[in-house]
């Protein structure tokens, strides 16, 4: 397979180390089974992509496409004897300050392109905890969400158009540089969120936003989730929070523990909310919100700096519990009016699979991480798979989805099968089969079998 | 075929009269051939419309679904011979206030959507300009957009969920009550827009947000469009307007005759503008983006009412333009920096045939409306034709589209060749071959041959 590549792309281009390939060969997903790969490829441009799946297409060897493997689902994960694609050396950024767009390709890092919009004096919103390393084409395969997002969107919301090499090697160019659009189906939204299994995108045309007004940040503190949940709703139906974080006892504990912020350890839960409408009222509505659920504690402040201070508990939520063990961190999302509902069932399965669970998350959006430790015992990755798998049919049970951001990968498959129905399971194999026949494109992802 | 189907639907549900039939057999696109239905059917649950899908399915009877019948691109069109489904009957509307969300019908009419969820303290933010007419399906089906969609986004952005009946009646739900949810493909996304080639839409969730600030509403007239698209640009770059619409002189002058509101009848342009974001600074940057573009005159009132008397003239824009004989409405949708351009394409365009053009439309996002008054001579119509080909034609060589909310229908399928490339042409025809193996959904509309 190399040497066939190796033939039609540049000198470089196709690697073959074995210790190379081992780096490439999964993502964060640490619990995600990964393959050996035979090769793998740095394209530069979308004609050695369009080569390398032209070669795997005829020869119908596997291509696993990936960006900085920051994935936290499998997705990216090898398959034995496949093409690695990594898009990783790709990364340029064109600003477009009057168009207000920005057209990059698929590994400029989110972070590289926030910064060259903030430059223009746009505002590239897309903020996914990651931001700092994961590449505009893994937001893309993901549909990335962020903190951000229950204001702004998630990933989808800023793409207006893609150039997208398919599986045969065909490539083409949906949507554009227009805002609005319709001539047509909505094949963009069709390759956001597909993870690599439909076409392997080569440039993408991003919408960039004008920079928000300053923003203030609050922290408040409650007793239960319960009452933290009652907040969310008083905040979410009255004003359009920029930010809307949440975090448990069990997190906040793990968070003060790793660095000692003053965080109330007797507290039940922690809301951190933003506003960036520039409108006073907004603030207050979360004031009056926090205090009539019985916030213990509610400070805010204008100040950015100060803002980034207390931003910086929540940021830690993930790492914190890391310090305790291995985790599985999940990423189920509920309906907005299950939040608390949710939280309860979480609390269920922890005690009935004897683990810790740490729960944090996107509460103003509904998307919730909770995070099992591993428990050190021989039982314990066993347990902790229970609970993971428990946690989602808890989800599904409230009208939930198994993934709000993380996307599917290869760890969730089976638990994509309970949640499609047999309609929409009938349409993912229907529409593989048209795009990718020969199912070359990230076997084992993303689809029900 | 209506023994058939009134054999499996209730009675009444089946409709033969040949006047009811011809009401049922056309859009508001009265340029676009419409045909003779052999029956109708008027559904009131999901049920019927399977039923209506699998005996249609069975004999290769073509299918063409509707609602309001207020479409603008002959989407609704009848073929001959074919089955006119009208989901007019499911009007029901379901509001969920802190799941924040709407369960509705196909046939409940958007104005009725948006003031249920305003009477549980809600917002359902797509606004087309036939709100008070049109049914959601139809918004669904073509993505509709409106005035605010510059902060709000279209109709997709604002789908959770739907139900949905596939060609050969299998139904299914896709999406659901969450806000985020990246299990699996955006199936939501490929049904919205898709005209009712892809699947007959039974129910929907809708997003609902808390409702904005109380707003402000500004008006500016300029010497010309380009001073007024100077302006634009300065206000979108800086903030997020909920509305900027811009008309040019003919416009305005075509109001102005049709009802004196006091327009300056010498302006070339006129801005209108509004603001709920509740900041007061978003109001400035509108005032000195006019001011410094040439402005000559900026009024601004934060009075809910004035602001309605200020807004009459904008939707009054394509009324007053009708007054001056039949149009041929247009809606092309550019980059945000080449408005101004677009501007003087049409202008070209104009001149070229012969033909009085009136611009209007939504500023914030690119989308034009240019409307094309029919000369009262031998070869109007076909000077009309020729002009609103050319304004398709001139939009695609700047990087635009053919059409940013109104639909391709039958009227732009021409066009839509023109603007979608060899492989997405090769996907739509996967994609449809796919879903409707038999081509009996609304054949003839949306998609390329």
């Amino acid at each position: 397979m190399s040497d066939a590549l190796s033939h039609v792309l540049p000198a470089g281009a196709v690697v073959t180390d074995p210790d190379v390939l081992t780096s490439l060969a999964s993502d964060r997903a640490l619990w995600a089974p990964a393959g050996v790969p035979s090769c793998a490829v740095r394209p530069r441009t979308a004609e050695q992509v369009q080569a390398t799946l032209r070669i795997a297409y005829e020869s119908g060897v596997a291509v696993v496409p990936r960006g900085a493997g920051s994935g936290l689902s499998g997705g990216a994960a090898a398959v034995d004897g496949c093409i690695v694609l990594s898009l990783a050396s790709m990364t340029s950024i064109d600003i477009h300050r009057e168009g207000m767009y920005a057209v990059v390709q698929p590994g400029a890092v989110n972070g590289d392109v926030f910064r060259a919009a903030a430059a223009a004096g746009l505002f590239y919103a897309p903020d996914p905890a990651s931001r700092e390393f994961s590449t505009i084409g893994g937001n893309i395969a993901t549909n990335a969400g962020g903190l951000c997002c229950v204001k702004y969107g998630v990933t989808r919301d800023s793409v207006l158009g893609l150039e997208v090499v398919l599986a045969d090697g065909d490539i083409l160019r949906t949507g554009g540089t227009t805002v609005k659009d319709v001539a047509g189906l909505d094949l963009r939204s069709l390759f956001v969120g597909s993870e690599g299994t439909l076409g392997v995108v080569t440039e993408a045309t991003l919408r960039l936003l004008p920079q928000p007004a300053s923003a203030a940040t609050a922290i408040a503190t409650f007793d239960s989730m319960e009452a933290a949940c009652t907040a969310v709703t008083a905040i979410v139906t009255r004003c359009r929070p920029s930010m809307l974080e949440i975090m448990d006892s069990v997190t906040m504990r793990a968070v003060e523990l790793m660095q000692p912020m003053g965080l109330d350890a007797d507290a039940g839960a922690l809301l951190l909310g933003r506003t960036d409408s520039g409108h006073e009222a907004d603030l207050e509505v979360m004031r009056t919100a926090c205090v009539d659920a019985g916030a213990s504690v509610f400070y805010s402040t204008a100040d950015g700096s100060e803002g980034e201070l207390l931003t910086a508990a929540r940021r830690l939520a993930l790492p914190a519990l890391e310090r305790l063990g291995p985790t599985l961190l999940d990423d189920v999302a509920v309906p907005l009016d299950q939040i608390a509902g949710m939280v309860r069932l979480i609390g269920g399965v922890a005690e009935a699979h004897g683990v810790t669970i740490g729960t944090f998350g996107h509460a103003g959006d509904g998307n919730l991480h909770p995070t099992i430790v591993v428990p050190d015992s021989p039982d314990g990755g066993a347990r902790a798979r229970g609970a993971f798998d428990a946690i989602l049919a808890a989800a599904l049970g409230i009208g939930g989805s198994i993934t709000g951001e993380h996307g599917v990968g290869s760890l969730k498959r089976g638990a994509l099968e309970l949640q499609l129905d047999q309609g929409s399971t009938k349409l993912h194999r229907l529409i593989k089969n048209a795009l990718d026949p020969r199912g070359i494109l990230n076997p084992g992802k993303a689809l029900p079998h």
